[in-house]
């Protein structure tokens, strides 16, 4: 594992820049992203290019050993560029423009936006393509960061009707697609097809589900557009994108088909006190370290969507400023938060950022060093990683890097699906339950069971898994219908598998459509709840509660759980089996430890706060809890830490 | 009691309607409502009217006996007419167009608008008014829904300034009647009047409550256009709209004035989830079968604003799409609504809808239909009520007509009055204290007693009343001043009554203004008070809390009730009564019990989920509880039923 | 002390005008505010004056002896005038033009305006500036009302413009100070610069912190226009504008300059039920009196903004309108509100209003007469205050003039600061810590401890002080470091204090910045903590838990108290003390009373609800306990009242 650091030159004076490099390799730092955020430095005034900056900063890091990942400034397009070109400003449902002051203000869909992008990655490119320093580029910056996917403005009615053509060919297709008899919703043409927002009540769902489809595709043409540039001027350099947490408006696996590597920036406290997704109670016990399965899920789901790599671009280092609250990490969280990433096959951790910028809108945002250039708690942290990741490699005997390349994949799949996300979080029928947070809630439950999880997409191939997760795989396409079928492992799929077509209607034979072939079972009804009632549930499989949906289903399969009413709740035999509610933790941990059984995996029920990952024959233990808890795996000899881990402690263990 | 069901024939292919229409009969359906949202396929291209599937839609529902109740389309204008008269459509308050792409995409005020509405309806009306099939005409379809009374384009302003014009005269007359010397709000004519919009803090009151007033006079306006074609083209046929639940945004008496029939739309469990009327503990409790008077409040309320008819056209079968949760009603419970309905009066229960769609907005919607035809849980629950309702005519040796004949009215009247819900809610001086609420919980209180209640309007006959309650009547016209002094029966009059002029000031003697010569009271202040402030009340009639609004009354009536500090709370003598507070529903009832005493009507304290409603010598009994309750009214000799009344069930009494 | 009113002869028959004028007399009101709203009245047509109802009321009301305030009427500009220059609206933050139709339709930078308020004004003061009854002009009413400071028109935008070049002469220099290099938000010129609304995620603070300094000048310049009209015609009359409770937007400080005495609307009631400030048990506790520091914080700090000179304009007299609920005052509290002015300096106490307006928004606002004439129940305590004046003059022995004189200044002071407040509301990193409420907060504390304190700008003289409190000065000047190093009593600087320079950014040397010099400690990193997790404290000066804000701070000073993990919370040694983090009432107040001891201040734990001030040798006596209270001051002399304080109730005392 390397370390890294997010690096502003411009911010600071030159005479500063020599001893930055000096203290980022002191503190085992290799590779340092930079440039992101610098249009305006590099082009303060429209054709004058000021490059002598960025071809010091490179030259001054490659001098020092240091690596680069060079950002494409589009996330910050100058005010003189949005003052020439203001239809490239996008607008909010309330029909606002979002305009120029702060960052991210385009629209996708804007071609006189994307023909400037163009103009200045060329530019870059053919500048520094084959710099030695630049190992890396990143095109733009957090793409869609503060709800910047949907866009309501001329431009991306344009775009979306040209979509439609595209995808329908007649409006009479499109009115059939999207049931516009219902309300006499029917268009003579696409020319009269509007955007879905400030319609009097909500949209048809087909339409507002084309429309984040085709703004999804807006993204990944924005940034294909810069993938073909960078790899024209840039051979043999990893290309990146940096993707964040929580986030489902765009489809990360399309964009990441075009890159080679994904990395996302992780901030555990900020989304822990942001996140509806946790509870009160998960609020306050996990406040200085994030909660267990934060940082996995995602670091799982990225590296599948980069195709097996995955690289930390932006991690937490102090506290961040941009949260309703903001408290300071616990003693160790950076250490364990970077120790985590690897466990998951992180080839790279970046800090974000190197010092922390005066002025600005992230002021009280901590880097590695503090404003006055002293060092922050986390610098040490990561110079002890640094450290430790050499004495690793040394008590396994490994090379860096064959330590690298430990496999990383596990023998369980969890298959997240954003076109999936997107269609249930249109009509999500009970406000108690939606697609991201269920899919958490068992990624959570598996890894609680000492799973090693893998999450992949709906293309991805599942040849490698045991047991395979659909959380709530709303439209079944006919290839995945193929794969599943050929599927050899052991098969759970959740409430509203296979309730949608592709266009958001119900399915003839109703859920779970496609998929009844495999799981014979009709649901009849959906019983969507409030937080207060929540049935009983019981069986060979265990005894608790469901909530928040509830499908009455009809089936001749076996019932391992029934609800009050001798209702199936979990039913299936052999390899197929259906979850038709949400269900509470426990027993939800009781039924996938079964269902693991029946893939011949072993699973173990782990004290509360602990989580563990293995790589190869390597196993990570990590304490999320605020006191020390005992952990010791079976058959493995301690490496690294201790059996008895201290709060926010980590212990890495090696399998006999 | 006729069945119905609301039916598209133009969502499904024509090879399955007869087979639709044959299953109707079967299950005893009656009546038909369709055509209500049919207008892009009666017309797909302007002036190109495609009617052979409306046509051949009735003939098949005729040749199977149904009844049809045919609906103008104007709910839903096609995307050609909004395009070619823009100007219809409406703003919402903060200005911004609210465009096409759901329904209800209008302003009443649009005399573009009603202009093509003027032609479409008469287009159907020439060609089905006398078709046999046709039995009543609906007009367009839940005029407000999506909070469309008030809009505030350019041609509301037009419209807001001719009202204003017509009423005042003169500009001296409307700055005198508003009090706009206030705060230089002065106006030197009519055309320099704005809506209450977008102003720095409210507007004057007075403004506001007569925008409310013009608003509602549109819809009348508008419902009126459609009536006169149809009483033209379509003699002999029940004239009806289909009004909403909690909706009061304008005026629904005046609408009635025009029609033949109420009709409403009654889902009990959506409403029970969405509105902040009811408690945390009563959405747990009535999770399954909505509010025990959530029903029986709008039957009795509906069946005042139709001149004593009432259907009910949308009756909820299964789960709804819109609240937030949307649980499964409790086995049972579409039946138990079907009765309660009956017993307030209810000639038809048409449920909504037939097949459950699979496409569009609604699609989570439950029918009587699965979206796979196959009979969903109500088509049975409705299948055994037809045959219930042959069961009891003949039970009490009546035929139909007579039974559909028993008398509905109660001996206790609730005035709702939609100026005064205006004029309390514009400036609701606290929080907590609602017309609506209020209104809905006397009317619980007095049906916990087992009273049969008529809720009036307060230009309605008061003759057949022994007792009459005036929840807050704000403005106390002249007409109704000479009705409530010549009232035989007893009065109560609660907080707020008589506490503004029409124009919405405060009468010169104070409140109860005109109401002081029947109830010789000053009120003298008032004490607006947030929840967690409960002063403790006592008195000869019993001891509780008031809660919310607090009078500080000056009177020498005899005190019922006083509060803390001795002052009174419940006053009156003789056949008058004032109650200045509001008190909890235990100090309620014994009070309402007291007064019915008074009136010599007899009371009875029901168990807690249970009501009764009597018609003719003919007692209902519901159990809105989820267990099993006794109930057994004095002198009365079981038809139908159980006097252990299971959950949901419902027993039928005739008196002896 | 005079007692006042404020009046719309206006709003009233002539025939009435002597009539009332007799019964203020009768009262023993001395002064009367009219005018302010009368716009239209003076000037129903452009250019058409009607003196004539004004000049009759100024000479009823100086026939009966009473003294006028006669207010400038612009805060309603008339409906002509608008439609004459509608640029003189104000935009919201959303875009949205902010129309006629209540009050404030005005943006201060309109130069439109303004020269419409230069002309009636100067209409009026030639008019009325050497009228024998006009003692007083107040300006315009309630700066900011309804969130009118911050207005986003294109006239504001102009503004802005023109303020930020006179500030930073060129735009490197601004581009230098506001950070602008962070993510290219570079200018190249002034008139690229827009509004900081309307973009994409936060506005750069410092461009945020420069908006609000902008618009707040604007104010004082809009305010300047008036004063030097008004000095012009009308001299040796007092000069005032009414400020509200709990409103920052503008600084008071600067616009008190101009002014010849600092008015404000203390309402405490309205303001308990509505601020977030409150707890839900200080909101129950205090319903009926208001919470006990709510009136003394805003009297200490207008006081403050008056050079010394208190006025209340608006004391609330009964329930008010505006609040979410509006209780009515408990017997005895406008007496005691009275009171407590009087005691805190305050020249002249006016109750809002003299007869409460049937119409308009505020009719259901109370004041000293019902709308029917009557007194309502504040006339009574009025009435009984005017006697009590003369008694307590008599009882010291001191003429009504000496008594007004008496001495009102603290020995405590506590820094608040404008500037200050919208910097750290700017970016508040925890929702949980806002600087008004802490400053509030620390007030109550010190007012707890039977301190008299004085609440003073960051340009008052220190020379008077033992103790002087800076809650959190963000920004610390030369020239008030020159003066705290100078300062010889006690210092206490809170968080957050020296923790920005004046253009929004980090100082070099972190926080506390300049103050470093006499505090010699860093704050390394800030732990921004929400509710739940409140750490302990404990040290040499008690115990108690930390909340909200926690800094890490390093420093060589001796620490008093400590958090859990044994780092500094309050430290300091000599005059010198600091603390980093909030901490719980009890051990504010246990550190406040060592920090009075160590400024040779004697202070007492007050009986909860109960509060004193000191004026001259006269000592006040405060219950605002809904429950009689046993209060004795040490080593006085009951002059008014009595020991056993009821509920509301004041005493007064005598020192020895």
């Amino acid at each position: 594992m390397k370390l890294g650091v997010c690096y502003y030159p411009e911010h600071w004076p030159k005479s500063r820049w020599v001893e930055d490099a000096q203290h980022m390799q002191r503190i085992g730092i290799e590779y340092v992203r930079i440039g992101e955020f610098s249009w305006s430095t590099i082009e303060p005034e429209p054709n004058e290019l000021h490059w002598q900056w960025l071809d010091e900063s490179l030259d001054i890091l490659h001098a020092h050993g240091l690596k680069v990942i060079l950002g494409t400034p589009t996330a910050t397009p100058p005010k003189w560029l949005v003052d020439r070109h203001p239809s490239m400003l996008a607008k909010d449902e309330q029909g606002r423009v979002r305009g120029f002051g702060s960052r991210r203000h385009y629209t996708f869909a804007s071609l006189e936006y994307r023909e400037a992008c163009r103009r200045i990655v060329t530019l870059m490119a053919e500048r520094y393509g084959q710099h030695p320093a630049v190992a890396s580029w990143q095109t733009d910056n957090e793409y869609g960061c503060h709800n910047t996917i949907l866009s309501y403005a001329e431009t991306d009615l344009v775009a979306f009707r040209i979509w439609l053509t595209e995808k329908y060919g007649t409006i009479a297709a499109l009115n059939k697609a999207w049931g516009n008899v219902f309300w006499s919703m029917d268009y003579r043409s696409f020319d009269e097809i509007q955007l879905p927002n400030l319609t009097v009540t909500e949209a048809n769902p087909s339409h507002r589900l084309d429309f984040q489809r085709c703004c999804s595709d807006q993204v990944v043409a924005f940034n294909k557009l810069q993938v073909a540039i960078l790899r024209e001027h840039s051979v043999g350099r990893d290309l990146v994108h940096n993707y964040m947490g929580f986030f489902t408006a765009f489809d990360h696996h399309k964009v990441g088909q075009d890159l080679d590597v994904a990395s996302w920036d992780t901030y555990p406290l900020g989304f822990l006190d942001q996140e509806a997704i946790y509870t009160e109670e998960e609020k306050y016990t996990y406040l200085r370290v994030g909660h267990p399965d934060f940082g996995a899920f995602h670091h799982d789901l990225y590296r599948g969507c980069g195709k097996g790599r995955l690289w930390i671009m932006e991690q937490q280092p102090g506290p961040v400023n941009w949260a309703p609250h903001n408290p300071a990490p616990a003693n160790g969280a950076v250490r364990l938060w970077t120790w985590e990433a690897f466990s998951h096959g992180a080839e790279l951790v970046s800090y974000f950022r190197w010092r922390q910028a005066p002025f600005g809108q992230e002021q009280m945002h901590a880097g590695l060093l503090r404003p006055d250039a002293q060092e922050a708690e986390a610098a040490q942290e990561a110079a002890l990683v640094a450290g430790e990741v050499k004495a690793l490699a040394e008590s396994l005997g490994l090379d860096e890097e064959a330590l690298m390349s430990l496999p990383s994949a596990g023998k369980v799949a969890l298959m997240f699906d954003y076109d999936a996300c997107w269609s249930l979080d249109i009509q999500p029928q009970s406000r108690a339950y939606r697609y991201l947070f269920w899919c958490y809630r068992l990624y959570e439950a598996l890894r609680e069971l000492g799973l090693s999880v893998d999450i992949i997409s709906s293309d991805a191939s599942l040849d490698a898994y045991e047991l395979l997760v659909l959380p709530a795989q709303a439209h079944i396409s006919p290839a995945l219908q193929a794969r599943l079928t050929a599927f050899n492992g052991v098969l759970l799929a959740g409430p509203r598998t296979g309730s949608k077509t592709d266009t958001y209607q119900i399915p003839d034979n109703l859920a779970p459509g496609p998929l009844a072939s495999l799981l014979p079972l009709t649901v009849e009804r959906v019983d969507a709840l409030p937080n207060h009632t929540q049935p009983a549930v019981s069986g060979r499989w265990g005894a608790g509660n469901l909530m928040h949906w509830h499908e009455q289903i009809k089936t001749a399969l076996p019932c391992l759980l029934k609800d009050d009413g001798g209702k199936p709740v979990l039913m299936g035999e052999g390899r197929h089996f259906y979850l038709g509610s949400c269900i509470d933790n426990g027993l939800l941990k009781a039924s996938l430890a079964k269902l693991a059984e029946a893939a011949g995996l072993s699973s173990v029920y782990l004290p509360k706060g602990v989580r563990v990952r293995e790589r190869g024959n390597v196993i990570f233990a990590f304490n999320y809890a605020s006191h020390e808890v005992f952990f010791e795996p079976e058959e493995a000899e301690l490496v690294i830490g201790d059996r008895h881990l201290a709060a926010a402690g980590v212990s890495i263990w090696k399998k006999r």
